[in-house]
């Protein structure tokens, strides 16, 4: 039987290279996770800016020299060592992928952001459940009506993640998760998801709809597909993000990521 | 009788714009001070990441667009409102003036980088004595022999400010300072100059020379002349950085770097 939350990173992406594509919450207790965007050199400072502008849902942990494959976090193969990947061509969408090799580029630049499932295993050490990890499904995300601060060619909405907390546990949930900026920290927003232009809880825009129970408070992070929804706007000739929730496993422990950036 | 604490950035820059030259540590108390660093759009890319690379020494706190000479964070003019600026040509220093305006270029972005000065208040309230500000002197900064992450072209030592501490006091500046990580955060070492290749703090590579006290550590924080020190060794055709101690005073209260990035 597989225990997801004991393999090392090194174990995780062997099965992931060798083609096998789930969701990875839950997955390498202990080691950080990351979202993925690669995008041509051209577009690299463009996007660097738009992360440091935007340091909630976009915070950088690590940036390859062009045409890397592995990354200072990251000993694999970033072209075939997450779970699947999405290929845009002139912001759109056009593949659903597990393995990237056919299509890799050499002006390529990848950018690893911070995620916030590192922060899931602390929140369910204090108590705080997590809907999704119970339900062995993808955490919902949703594309909200907040811009975030534009740079050279890129801008886009802000994408959030939802997880349904008691709302007695609401404060312990944005106190443990603020302890974590570089992987999104605390909350943007509690408890209404009309005030993101999130019209409807149960079609998020990417991963599965949860159950949210009485008692229950949404509660949204700032998301690491955020990029994608830049690409989707600023339509680059080419690139490629994780399938959202399908995630780069690091070999980053995640109390280095516990307390202030560095 | 001038009370540099009590200016707002405002006042400040005015003096600044009409030639008054002097460090800015302990002026506009609560307002946020920023170094200085801005290169060719050419040069852009590489400065970004070596930032990302090297957050301790070099965090970006505000970027403009190519020829502005504002910033989100600062409503003067970036050109002549800081109290003095060194000229870099092909990384050598060529000049200290008071005003850039006849050396701009349209291709120039300018960087603002996070400053220990944000933190002087914080510790001189939680009894901390700043030996600098008591002297009215500038702070003392040194090369280390400790490389910064390289980034395209460029790369270079970290840049350290030093503070003496008493020896009793050194966890209160390590927990006072450690909260303000986007302005250097907590020091980078305590107690032994070697440790770092400074060979003898009586000789500051910039700033002043203070006393250190029996009883007292010289504590040693991360400095934003960092870039500069870069530029020397990366020797990019043209740049302007703030003269060492002579800050941009940000429209940013301090308050708004307590606690996580963001």
């Amino acid at each position: 039987m597989l225990d997801p939350a004991g393999l090392s990173p090194h174990e995780a992406r062997a099965l992931f290279r060798e083609g096998l594509a789930t969701p990875t919450s839950g997955w390498c207790s202990g080691w950080t996770q990351a979202n993925l965007i690669a995008l041509p050199k051209d577009y690299a400072y463009d996007f660097l800016l738009f992360a440091q502008r935007n340091p909630k849902p976009c915070p950088v942990l690590d940036v390859t020299e062009p045409g890397e494959t592995s990354a200072s976090l990251f000993a694999g193969d970033l072209r075939t060592d997450l779970p699947a990947y999405w290929i845009y061509e002139d912001g759109e969408r056009v593949a659903e992928v597990t393995d990237v090799r056919s299509r890799w580029r050499g002006d390529l630049v990848c950018f690893l952001i911070g995620c916030s499932f590192t922060f899931e295993a602390a929140l369910m050490e204090a108590g705080v459940p997590v809907r999704h990890i119970e339900a062995g499904t993808n955490v919902p995300m949703y594309l909200t009506d907040r811009e975030c601060r534009p740079a050279g060619r890129m801008s886009g909405p802000m994408v959030v993640s939802m997880r349904p907390v008691p709302a007695g546990l609401v404060p312990h949930a944005v106190r443990i998760t603020a302890r974590y900026p570089a992987v999104h920290g605390a909350p943007v927003h509690v408890g209404d998801p009309s005030a993101l232009g999130v019209a409807d809880l149960s079609r998020p825009d990417f991963g599965d709809p949860v159950e949210v129970r009485a008692g229950e408070l949404p509660v949204f992070w700032a998301c690491g597909v955020t990029p994608q929804a830049a690409v989707a706007r600023a339509r680059p000739p080419f690139a490629i993000g994780h399938a959202p929730g399908h995630m780069a496993v690091t070999d980053a422990r995640d109390a280095a990521y516990l307390g202030a950036v560095q």
